[in-house]
């Protein structure tokens, strides 16, 4: 039994179909999607390019199709949502379906498509995600978004957390050099993580944003079950 | 100012032109090249490949050519010199040249040789390298080797040792993301670098071969002044 951690989608030279795969972009990507997922949405469709999300919509004709995501932290113009994951309530989202594109999420997911499985990871449902992934196979990659195709600190400590949730679960596993080191970087911060994440790239760039609320939202550990999972170009419970 | 840290050379997806780059391999490539530039070998090629050494051996047709390096961290057959720094003692390399081929080091050389300019780092040279890239320009890349396509704490422990040093010449830099990392995990680990690296793979495949005393040897930190360079083909003081 095996945990590797892999920084970026970028990173990833193996072939991840003999694998689980948890798929991480802790701010703020896989938050929303665990919030929606928690909240009731139908399913979610993960979409690579803004006129590709649109098209989405355009053929699936319902109303009740939201547009998300964001563009270097912002929203997209014409977009329903943002990639705020305070907006997923359940009178926004529940029944219905999201076409969502984000800046370095989407393009982690569809790297790992190919995957066993793939399921989606957050602080807000690391135990849970843990427990999915363990139920569903031995071999267990971690795949970060990374921000902009770089290593990102949220990014590792948010599978530091669903690390150490894996080895609740079942202490005796392999770790690889980066998933003993996020486990690491975990166990020291987890006490105060919005500090430890002071001067990091992607942090300050919310925090410029006044995004301050939203990276406290997505630092809450296991406050979710919901535990969202894609197949075949679907994401959902 | 800025230090930008990369955990394998796969991982440098941005042009390499205008920055300083060290490259480090702390297990062992680059500490066998500061350690043969420190005992006086005339300079070192860098190959890919353990044919184009033989082939560039020959080529050069000079009985004082050593072949060197190492596949999967085992000596090649018929190389006079493996990747232990041990045998690079100024009796066997003072004057001579080397022709060296590495799993993993020799990737990040070749992969970063547009570089403005291109210094190798170990432990062993830590602040020699960190005084000369700062005298060379304002933005400095690290690039890890790594261990066979991933990311190897070996080589981040030294990058933080790297950086420590660059921070004393300038405490005012932009560090990014996996920078920061490096070097709180140095800072955590200096007092023990050799306990902190158990388990860790690359590090627990020397020692499966025996090889601790080149792990002792090569976490000696800011014992030698030499900075070999990589200019045109060609490493050297």
């Amino acid at each position: 039994m095996a945990i590797e951690l892999y920084a970026t989608a970028g990173s990833v030279e193996k072939d991840l179909r003999n694998h689980v795969v948890i798929v991480v972009d802790a701010l703020r990507a896989t938050s929303v999607m665990v919030t929606a997922t928690q909240n009731g949405v139908r399913f979610i469709i993960p979409v690579s390019e803004v006129e590709e999300a649109v098209d989405m919509a355009r053929q699936l004709g319902n109303q009740r199709v939201l547009l998300c995501g964001e563009r270097q932290a912002l929203p997209i113009p014409e977009f329903h949502l943002s990639n705020s994951p305070l907006e997923y309530t359940p009178e926004m989202v529940a029944g219905r379906v999201m076409v969502m594109t984000t800046t370095n999420g989407t393009r982690a997911i569809l790297r790992a498509k190919d995957a066993r499985s793939l399921y989606l990871g957050a602080f807000l449902n690391a135990a849970a995600v843990a427990r999915a992934a363990r139920e569903s196979g031995e071999n267990i990659a971690i795949v970060c978004a990374g921000t902009n195709g770089k290593f990102s600190l949220d990014d590792i400590l948010c599978s530091g957390a669903i690390i150490s949730r894996l080895l609740e679960l079942d202490e005796n596993q392999y770790l690889d050099d980066l998933a003993r080191t996020a486990l690491t970087l975990y166990d020291s911060y987890k006490g105060d993580l919005r500090a430890s994440l002071a001067g990091c790239t992607h942090v300050e760039r919310l925090r410029a944003l006044g995004l301050e609320e939203d990276i406290r939202f997505c630092l809450q550990e296991d406050v979710m079950d919901a535990v969202p999972r894609y197949v075949d170009g679907v994401i959902r419970a």
